[in-house]
């Protein structure tokens, strides 16, 4: 039996590496970046202007002048012009160059406009507060060449917007790894078919590829039946082409639970198995070169908390992602459990006025009971140290969904 | 200008219809139910056996019997069979239909084993300290005809393994909306061009499609220069051929900002210009019919605001999803602004370990300023009531990056 932490010191230990692929930018959401984004120029690449208005002397301001005839319009797109002195103004819009000279933007309500023929005259009615006023400097955010986003990093909405401001129509990425996801079981039968009293249908492996399918990556699906000669052969193959193998079933400690020993029989060597925890005790990981097993237990709850706690982040990490920022919720009410294992307890959470989040436990009905998972948030890691967890005191949280 | 609040009402009432489709399970996650799902049968279907180990009978235990010989093996996935007689054990795998008669299951972990030729013999160390113990019993979870996940739900991993578990090979799910994004300016040149020393690339158009492509929704990008005309016929096309069109830029004070004068020559009625706050004032929306259009600002920041604040909700509330739950952070130092508009202060969030989420307000370079977001976690929504904001007060969350 492995403590969980050091389950998850093994699993740091024997992270994979699937090398790297450039994708069309349309195609990065997701992706993690190979390479780190750089500036191709000083952002903002000229001293832009910020607001509609007009571009005036600061210093003529500061001299009292308050009246300034309006020279010419510079808009947005137009090549940088100059102030023809300072006692002029020029009209300006939103993402305009600033003209040479001019050093601050008085805002279009902060003005009154006569015309007068061709001639445009404004009245300042709000002083500018400093040189440089609503104007966004040259350089400001960053400086050409340097580093905007560093590799490693998950591409949101955020890093596409900048790849795009720095030219970047394609994108280095970490490459996804082939995923075979195996279920186990006589008692399993194809979604699509009606189960006999005593089958159930094959969900874990849909939950599986669901989770793998938010992460981006796809994956193939097999099914096995417990006989020993059908594993081999299909797992054979299996090491063969895919670069991690997600099994359900069979690590347990039943007559029928030969997955272990199988794996063993192909050269897979066994890393962990079982974690003092629940659920998810039986989990098995082992490698095998280049190719690594995680075999989760059968029961959905177990397969829920497996996948997040442990396969989920060695797939990150393996693909260069630094570790995400960890959650802490308080327990909205006490809880028992005496056995020295870590407990995975089933929450719903909630935000507070105040800014704290609590966890609300869930009535479990074991392992087996995925129709509750439809109401869970995600699970508080409660340490096997303590068997009194009382409310009010905060605790990791694995979410599973994604807060949004 | 219109409050936040009486903003999101109105877009509240004027609400899309974007119809219904059906979608094979593989390529489910992440779209809306429009059915619920219905358990199809009992949730276990059958007295499930939750442990590896010996099924008896309960009142035997009670009446003191500690050995038992084993009548034959029950495994997972074989049909219901009957305990002999109730001084007998029979031997179970986790997930096989508990035999009939018995009412209790030892762990094989909580058994002494002896065999003796073919015969089988178990002592029990630790005796049930129930009935029922180890057995997930039929119907538990849900009745059959019970609903388990509600329409409007969008579907994460527990709801695929949900609908895998109740046979659902398609499912019934809301149309995402044709969506066209349009950006507007003369400075904008196409992201693999290099551009002069006075224009920028167009990644604002890349910005919204990713913000859409996180919400599975696939959308066309056009760009429009500062012309009426071209806005005009580009524009007629688009309403004709879209439901939603997302427009950046040309909404503000400027004299080239005639996005909603043309808009209004095309017949699209404003329901909104101009709201009470900063960054994303300009914001503009409206309506021609069953077609929407949200004229967003040109600054990067202000796009991001305006998205997840108006158009993400409304395009959720649109395809059925109820409001998710809000969050709250604390502030971590002071911020002072004045005036008296709602103001979407970017920050990082952290989570501390007392269960608080903490927000640290990220120095702003004004809304032009994209690079920044990178480090954004979210936007604090200020009131505008207020203009001191004190350290450790608490204020909603508008999240920018999705947690996990």
């Amino acid at each position: 039996m492995t403590a969980v932490h050091d389950a998850e010191q093994i699993l740091l230990a024997h992270l994979g590496n699937f090398g790297e692929t450039t994708v069309p930018l349309a195609d990065a959401l997701g992706h993690i970046l190979a390479e780190p984004l750089i500036a191709d120029r000083d952002f903002p690449p000229f001293n832009r202007v910020a607001m509609d208005g007009f571009a005036v002397s600061f210093d003529a301001v500061q001299a009292g002048q308050t009246r300034f005839e309006v020279a010419y319009t510079q808009f947005a797109g137009a090549p940088e012009s100059t102030l023809p002195n300072p006692s002029l103004a020029v009209e300006v819009m939103t993402g305009a160059v600033l003209p040479k000279g001019a050093t601050a933007v008085v805002r279009i309500e902060d003005v009154a406009i006569q015309t007068n023929g061709s001639k445009k005259i404004i009245d300042i009615k709000a002083m500018p507060e400093a040189e440089w006023q609503h104007i966004h400097l040259q350089g400001y955010d960053r400086k050409q060449g340097g580093c905007i986003v560093k590799q490693g990093v998950r591409l949101t909405p955020a890093e596409i917007a900048v790849a795009a401001s720095i030219g970047k129509s394609t994108l280095r990425v970490y490459h996804r790894p082939k995923i075979a996801v195996v279920s186990t079981g006589n008692e399993l039968v194809p979604i699509d078919q009606t189960p006999l009293s005593h089958q159930i249908r094959q969900s874990n492996a849909y939950t599986l590829q669901a989770f793998l399918a938010e992460m981006n990556i796809a994956s193939d699906r097999f099914h096995m039946l417990d006989d020993r000669n059908e594993m081999e052969s299909l797992l054979a193959r299996l090491l063969n082409d895919y670069d991690v193998i997600l099994t359900t079933g069979s690590v347990s400690a039943g007559s029928v639970d030969m997955l272990p020993s199988v794996l063993a029989h192909l050269s897979v060597r066994q890393l962990i198995h079982k974690i003092e925890q629940r659920p998810g005790k039986p989990m098995w990981f082992g490698r095998k070169g280049l190719k690594f097993v995680f075999a989760l237990p059968g029961n959905p709850v177990s397969i829920v908390v497996c996948f997040l706690k442990y396969v989920r982040s060695w797939l990150l990490r393996s693909m260069g992602v630094e570790p995400e920022m960890q959650l802490y919720a308080s327990l909205e009410s006490d809880i028992i459990f005496k056995p020295k294992l870590t407990y995975f307890l089933p929450v719903k959470l909630s935000s507070k006025r105040n800014g704290s989040l609590e966890a609300q436990p869930l009535k479990g009905h074991g392992s087996g009971d995925f129709a509750n998972l439809v109401l869970c948030d995600g699970f508080l890691e409660l340490p096997p140290e303590k068997s009194i967890f009382y409310s009010d005191e905060p605790y990791p949280v694995l979410l599973y969904r994604a807060l949004r």
